[in-house]
């Protein structure tokens, strides 16, 4: 692997002492911030991941905050996705499409109270695209990237470790809902979600001189449950079928094509940008769908660039993310493919920088 | 420095396969793209860029094209620069800015014809925020991005080189002026522009499949020139007092606080965002301004964050790009400085990770 050249643009977060006293070994840039990708080794990782308690610095998840009036009608129009029912403390994973119904971004969005949303961005400039939106329609609604910054708690130690540091009453979070709990002297929302399959929190940690006091905090609480400084884990979330905008997905998908159909309900979703397009979409399934693939043949490369997948000569898909998996003893791969090979059980090839490898169909991630 | 990890999310460019043969020894990401930094060191390829040819891959200046009836509208709704006079043929270089007057980009942007504008962007999705203001206002135009991907040409013999591949007519285009010229076959776009001080072009390769036949055709006809791999260099482009998006400026500021101001027109760029903070912001100078600074007592770190910048014990001001320039002996450093203290001779000092290092106000840039 190529070196990371550091400069201001690449932004450093309010965890980056911790990470580096860690000794990070390799990052990601995500939304113009570093992300870790590495610590020990991605397989090391992946095996605490799955045995203990992990902090990671997520604050690259950055925030969109919409507050005022225009607040809910604005996140509506965001999204085909009917959020009608949502309730303040509620989380909800909501496709941002364009006009076309091409996604834009896969965050998670948290309902703070009726006129105040946070969105929870995945890998593209959406505050440029929500205000540019708030503006041409001449919205009520204050839009903005607040100084709060993500950590997340993840493993299954995780639950024994907030409690430790946010009292008992964390751990009665259900899935996807959140809460504001103490930390010294001043509140934090926590919701339980996280991009791994292990569970745990993210703490939304407002104020970046709060972080590093967190960091340590956690640490100190932790020790004994051999609590380590982590990262999203490229095995663990393959396996998982956790889904990464700019790998498995583009504007050039709609939400259909990369699974999310169930939660698209263009035709009551009021003024919901692409609706048109969507509600055409939605008439039929897709002919393209990501699937779980399953790679032999030995271990593959890193995958950085889409990899074709094969049907005899003839083009059928490729492969987005991909890498082998110690627990399985396979690579585990997502990949987008035609409705005439996504079958469960088709076999294919895959062409990738080191050869083709034999490709099987799956019906479910491997979780 | 740490590695940086490779996905699909990270874009490979048409030209990553000649960068990557070249020995590309570190990158950054720019637009979600990969960008070389370093192919021998950043030293030696800032002595063979002042003195020789580089070829350049800068494929992450992504294009946001703008092409119908109101492509000149929103064209000028996106800047407070007047481009009334704009002629086809003709490249600007044009702050954008949001509604109360933060720049969002600053890109060079081309009239390919009166109803047809090519936006080639700094570090920031702006294709979101055109497109949000384009469907916000229902204007009649085409936003996309384009299979386009930029090669520069820089160096005292870019001109030699490129008459070598594109004619002798290429030589003839003047400053921020473009043409078209053949290669092989197919029309090119060739602009006198680029990143760097010493002269040179920027090749405008429309389809991916153009990428590489340029690139061998470039090194095939330049191998007496010492024509070599290159990139943007961080000491030149100081030097220089070429400012980058995201290190110098950022969102928090007016392009009069990055010493743009000769160009804006607020007053009559008819309709431009943020018209009316921007005529208050220009009333008056701005109370910071970029300024040109001079670092002295040994080599500074790698500046991955803002350093401040003190008198005495108090704040006025960050530094934001810096490296030891070998020709000119000295740290050559660009800084936002508060208007009490950006007179050319001022002594301040620079708090650093590596501790205080003294700081001179200059009057202008090294070039």
């Amino acid at each position: 692997m190529a070196e990371l050249s550091p400069s201001r643009r690449i932004r450093r977060t309010p965890f980056s002492e911790g990470v580096e006293a860690a000794g990070v070994k390799a990052y990601t840039v995500y939304n113009r911030m570093l992300l870790p990708t590495i610590f020990e080794s991605t397989e090391a990782d992946y095996h605490h991941l799955k045995s203990a308690v992990q902090v990671w610095d997520v604050a690259c998840e950055r925030q969109v905050e919409l507050r005022g009036p225009d607040a809910g009608r604005l996140m509506q129009m965001l999204t085909p996705r009917d959020l009608s029912a949502v309730e303040p403390g509620q989380c909800v994973y909501v496709p941002i499409t364009d006009e076309t119904g091409g996604m834009l971004n896969d965050p998670l969005a948290l309902k703070l109270q009726e006129d105040h949303w946070s969105i929870s961005i995945a890998d593209s400039d959406l505050l440029l695209w929500v205000k540019g939106i708030g503006y041409g329609f001449q919205l009520d609604v204050l839009i903005g990237e607040p100084d709060v910054n993500l950590a997340a708690v993840q493993g299954p130690k995780a639950d024994a470790l907030m409690k430790r540091v946010f009292g008992d009453a964390v751990a009665d979070l259900r899935f996807f809902r959140f809460g504001r709990f103490d930390f010294q002297g001043r509140e934090m929302v926590i919701s339980r979600s996280g991009y791994s399959r292990q569970g745990g929190f993210e703490i939304y940690v407002e104020g970046a001189d709060r972080a590093m006091p967190l960091w340590h905090a956690l640490f100190e609480a932790g020790a004994d449950l051999d609590v380590r400084a982590g990262c999203p884990n490229l095995i663990e979330r393959i396996e998982g079928g956790l889904l990464s905008y700019g790998n498995d997905m583009t504007a050039d998908n709609t939400p259909y094509e990369c699974g999310l159909g169930a939660l698209c309900r263009p035709e009551t979703a009021i003024g919901c940008i692409g609706r048109d397009a969507l509600l055409r979409a939605g008439k039929s399934r897709p002919t393209q769908q990501i699937r779980p693939l399953e790679i032999t043949g030995g271990k593959v490369p890193l995958c950085d660039r889409a990899w074709p997948l094969l049907a005899g000569e003839e083009q059928v898909g490729q492969v987005t993310s991909a890498v082998w998996s110690p627990d399985f003893e396979v690579n585990v791969a997502i990949g987008m493919l035609r409705m005439t090979h996504w079958a469960p059980g088709t076999e294919l090839q895959v062409e990738t920088p080191e050869g083709r490898f034999d490709v099987l169909v799956r019906d479910g991630f491997w979780l």
